[in-house]
């Protein structure tokens, strides 16, 4: 078979791709000149008996190569006027399916802050101030891997005063969001002879996958009423003292001690995920748990719950002993974070703005979260609510009697309503444990909530029992379409995960 | 040995740190105690004699973790007041050098634009536009990982008209900079079983260490006068077409044919690093090596030397069949690119600023590679200058009979001038080579660069001869203090690094 040919005065070549084979070769020579262009549309091709003989291939061989593209959109065949490039090519790339979806129409995704609530005055003025105020170096990326120091003696004063975490500017490294935070973490720890991290199960399965990606192996903490149990030989535990995710627990404070006497007593790292520290509505929030060891735990924050998780900001708060290792990660060029959404944040910090959205926030959630409590005790009162008032969800207790955990989901999905299955978050899934549903208060703009909590309501009212017209979830969960099955989609960057 | 014990109230732990030994784990718990605030200032510690007691220890082992946490500044020890808490401790934490590090007074490091010319004004007008316009969808991580529809539209744009690149918004991906994109390919290569890529040799060493990274082995091409020679059984070859880095040279047509036979011979990829494409003075720039072969060619470019490295924006235009393999790892959420730069960005080039500065920047730059050269052509005509009239930067070629890249590097440094040798840039260090600096001049601000160009200018009149006053290099060498060894600091986030 010969490599190459020509159509007109087009070059044309085969290629042995990933898959090999005359024909596939044929259609990839053919399929890429079209895409090139360097096949214009409307160009004529040779018959298949004559390309056939030019490429000493079988007929057959060059008219199913032919077929296959005309079936793809790249040539058509017109009786007659035998085969000829089409003049609009379709794409032969299919469009991800995560990029078709849409948001809910009611969106309760745990995690999601209210978006429509970002304050993009605030935003803009201070990017215009750092803007004026910056000199030339804010153009090329930070000359300290920590990021820039205008946002790290923000962080470490807004730390200090907020969250209670012991720490100063030059231990305060900025990342790419908490995701990147973590990523750079599994990295230092491995570089310095870490072998496993240990996860909360249940929690977020993508950070699971992030710790795996650094080479170091993925252990559990089991969760009890009381919090993570601290313990295992794992290099670092990660934990989320203030608010368990997605259990809505506070870590009690025998466990607090627990982790730092493991920390001071194995040599090992406690990373302390403050994902929505500042949220808490029934007390002032819990101090970090850096406060009691700030020489091993990593205080991990961001503002991805506080702003938005669009701005990809996070930051750690390091031992003195991690923070070589850790910088030595972030000098990799390929982790640079972009040096003007560092400075507009401080300038954003300095006037105040972020404690004066946070502040608003807690005042619109706390109520978001009353009414919803409130609902669901007046008109589903099966379903036990758990966990602290604090953060940006709760967890539905679902009665072991009732419809569970997938198909009360889709049930809901059905009508609109996007809530998360508890068991998506387990690791371990022995099935011996309480069915639940994250439920996500935050997400839907001002106005939409009133709704939105109403069809929640109403949907496991339907499931549940209790004072819907449909007279309990039997009739209703009968009458409704079958279930679908399968947990919600996984995480993606445009809504289900939680914390991108 | 007790593992606890307490001074006051306050409790402490001996830990087995990476160093073991009773004084160290002493000391680490003192040092602990003392950064964490758990022992405030002023506290008095027992004597020695007494912890040495309480601790089951020799009193000599309390005596010198004492003495060495005085050293370090954690404790003081008043003559007759015995051993206290340090009133401020100096922090344990030495800071990193490249965080020390300055930029120089005559900046001519290479690959570095006017940053001093950024548009602050028209980026500030186009985030606030971009706030305005978006929904709310714009603060969270765009729901395609491909980036935000908004910039991939206008990048297919640009991109086609600009450079010549055949492709669509569907096959473009945004990326934080291209050596976060270099980082993505490689993943998305090694996923699908390719062991090596070929980078251009010389090169940014850096290039080869983030490929190194993803796993994958990293092969040399070597370089001749005709650009990159096309070959060898690498899965994908990185070369610069435009112009070749840091060496100047357009890519013969010849090798540009070679490199798209080997890509459609062999099925590997061709990488088209296009990092300053846009920046040629003596013709319009050659279009972009991705229009003969879109198929085969992954075209990369950056907002790094158009507008800032700072920003983090970079792009790949793909072929189909590579799109769903780099989709699959840009899903990874410690990837996402941030959403509002990503829009100001697309404001910014529908409102025609980015034409407009790119425009303006290539006639400032034209200007300045203009004036060096002609100075340097009177003042040092022993020195050649190489290089197609494009980019950043020029090569320039020294005597085999004069002072050593290194020589000549530490001579200028000592001047304050910053400039590349080219050994810096190579693998092979094979010694037959002709020696070189790296000259960039679009680093210093417009009011800088006479006064740059002459100490530059002066320097090396003073090392290779020419019309200075001190009567040639021998002379003026000799005079000048010894060289200083080693090579420039290695790239680093702030500076030497050509792309960051």
């Amino acid at each position: 078979m010969r490599s190459s040919w020509a159509i007109g005065d087009v070059d044309l070549y085969l290629e042995p791709g990933p898959v090999r084979g005359r024909r596939v070769g044929l259609e990839r020579a053919l399929r890429a000149a079209v895409v090139d262009g360097r096949l214009a549309p409307g160009t004529r091709l040779p018959s298949s008996r004559t390309l056939a003989v030019d490429l000493a291939m079988a007929r057959n061989t060059v008219a199913e190569a032919y077929a296959q593209l005309v079936a793809e959109g790249y040539l058509t065949a017109h009786r007659g006027a035998g085969t000829v490039v089409a003049e609009r090519p379709a794409d032969p790339v299919p469009v991800p399916v995560y990029a078709r979806a849409s948001t809910p129409r009611f969106d309760l995704r745990p995690g999601r802050p209210d978006l429509s609530a970002f304050p993009r005055a605030r935003w803009a003025a201070a990017q215009r101030r750092a803007l004026a105020a910056a000199g030339s170096d804010a153009f090329w990326p930070a000359a300290d891997p920590r990021g820039r120091i205008e946002l790290r003696e923000r962080l470490a004063e807004y730390l200090g005063r907020a969250r209670g975490v012991r720490t100063r500017a030059d231990r305060i490294v900025v990342c790419a969001g908490y995701t990147q935070a973590l990523a750079v973490l599994g990295h230092a720890l491995a570089a310095r002879g870490a072998r496993r991290i240990a996860l909360e199960d249940p929690g977020l399965p993508f950070l699971r996958e992030i710790v795996a990606r650094t080479g170091l192996g993925v252990d559990s903490l089991a969760v009890d009423e009381h919090g993570a149990r601290i313990g295992g030989d794992a290099d670092a535990i990660v934990l989320t003292p203030a608010n368990q995710s997605p259990l809505g627990l506070t870590l009690h404070p025998d466990r607090r001690a627990a982790a730092l006497r493991w920390a001071a007593e194995t040599g090992g790292v406690v990373i302390e995920d403050d994902y929505d520290g500042e949220f808490r509505y029934d007390r002032h929030p819990v101090g970090a748990l850096q406060g009691l060891g700030a020489d091993h735990v990593v205080y991990a924050g961001s503002a991805s719950k506080m702003l938005s998780p669009g701005l990809r900001l996070g930051w750690l708060a390091l031992p003195p002993h991690l923070l070589d290792d850790v910088l030595a990660v972030l000098k990799r060029p390929e982790l640079a974070v972009g040096t003007l959404e560092q400075l507009t944040l401080a300038e954003f910090m300095a006037a105040g703005d972020l404690d004066r959205h946070v502040r608003r926030s807690r005042r619109v959630y706390r109520d978001r979260r009353d009414r919803l409590v409130a609902a669901l005790a007046r008109e589903v009162p099966r379903l036990r609510v758990r966990g602290v008032a604090a953060g940006l969800q709760i967890l539905l207790e679902l009665p072991p009697d009732g419809p569970d955990e997938e198909e009360a989901v889709a049930y809901l999905a059905r009508r609109g309503v996007a809530v998360h299955r508890l068991g998506w978050y387990r690791h371990d899934r022995s099935d011996d444990r309480a069915p639940g549903l994250v439920v996500g208060y935050a997400a839907p703009s001002g106005h939409a909530f009133a709704g939105t909590l109403d069809a929640l309501v109403t949907g496991l009212a339907e499931l549940y029992g209790g004072t819907s017209p449909s007279g309990g979830w039997g009739r209703a969960y009968l009458g409704g379409a079958a279930p679908e099955a399968g947990p919600p989609a996984a995480p993606t960057r445009q809504g289900d995960q939680t914390r991108p």
